[in-house]
């Protein structure tokens, strides 16, 4: 079965989604749950769902491996049309994931402890993200 | 269903099969599929495919992410029996992915408007790469 | 059908289990297999298992990438409680995968002539790790 998930974000960092996750998974038996972003400047993350200073470090380290295109050592980018948060968006999206599959048992997402299903956007604006989801 | 498809390669970039993965659905019904690049040293990526420079932009930074092994950053690199691009292209393939799993609806791969697929060279030389593929 | 791997680590590297894996899905048919660690410190990687030097090497070039957060570049870390090593294997579990689907014929994964299938472990003490496994 197929669905689309919609994460309404307000600037870069994480957006977890895990509880509209498994409500939509509730009563399904076991299977496989596949989730993948329709956009080319946001990512998916399994990650932490503990401390939510696991979200601000890795939001803080993946800006300075992908600085803003005005920053000097970026000078060499030239898809800058949208802004200097355009092209690092794109180039974040080719490192973080961008479709996950999970195990499913009973209905449950075959999930850690301390695993949460998140969006991570990349660019400044508000933005409404779809995400295509298939269970079978 | 399974099957492969190939993508001749001449140098670093990338090349895009959506036309080709698009055909192989046409015509089925609502599905996951899935590719993987039976290869360590090139990825898959979906990405934008409306301006060409977000391209070349995005193997600009990786070249400068991951440079050559005769750059002295990289001195410490062992594997570089087949050349200075060898265990970069390693490195590349462990960052970017090698598996995509893209949900489909009515044989239509769920993308975004924007979204093409590709397969991501990561070597100099001329390859003929192999991208397995499963739908059902 | 779904299953559960252990893969017992001592310390950062990779940890092969592709045998494991051929094991389980022998005498199956056609269909899709997925792979899923269950934790947010350590990676799954489909990669070269011919030289030995690749793991090393990928291994010395991503502790640079991500040095550890007693490193003097790394200061602006916050969620460091369990150690140094701990913030880093979140942001590498970022970078490389931590789910892997792989077509699967005839019961065989449909890997290439030098792909292996490794647990990517990021932390210093001894875990054991568990994969969630599907396929069908």
């Amino acid at each position: 079965m197929l669905t689309e998930f919609s994460v309404s974000t307000r600037g870069p960092g994480l957006y977890e989604f895990t509880r509209e996750v498994k409500r939509w998974l509730a009563g399904q038996g076991d299977g496989l749950m596949t989730l993948m972003v329709r956009h080319t400047s946001c990512s998916l993350l399994i990650q932490e769902n503990a401390d939510p200073e696991v979200q601000t470090d890795l939001t803080a380290f993946f800006d300075r491996l992908v600085p803003s295109s005005d920053h000097p050592s970026m000078s060499y980018l030239r898809h800058t049309y949208e802004g200097p948060d355009d092209m690092p968006a794109h180039i974040k999206a080719a490192i973080m994931p961008i479709s996950l599959s999970i195990p499913v048992q009973s209905g449950v997402p075959m999930l850690g402890t301390w695993q949460g299903i998140y969006l991570v956007e990349h660019r400044r604006a508000p933005h409404h993200r779809k995400v295509a989801a298939h269970f079978g």
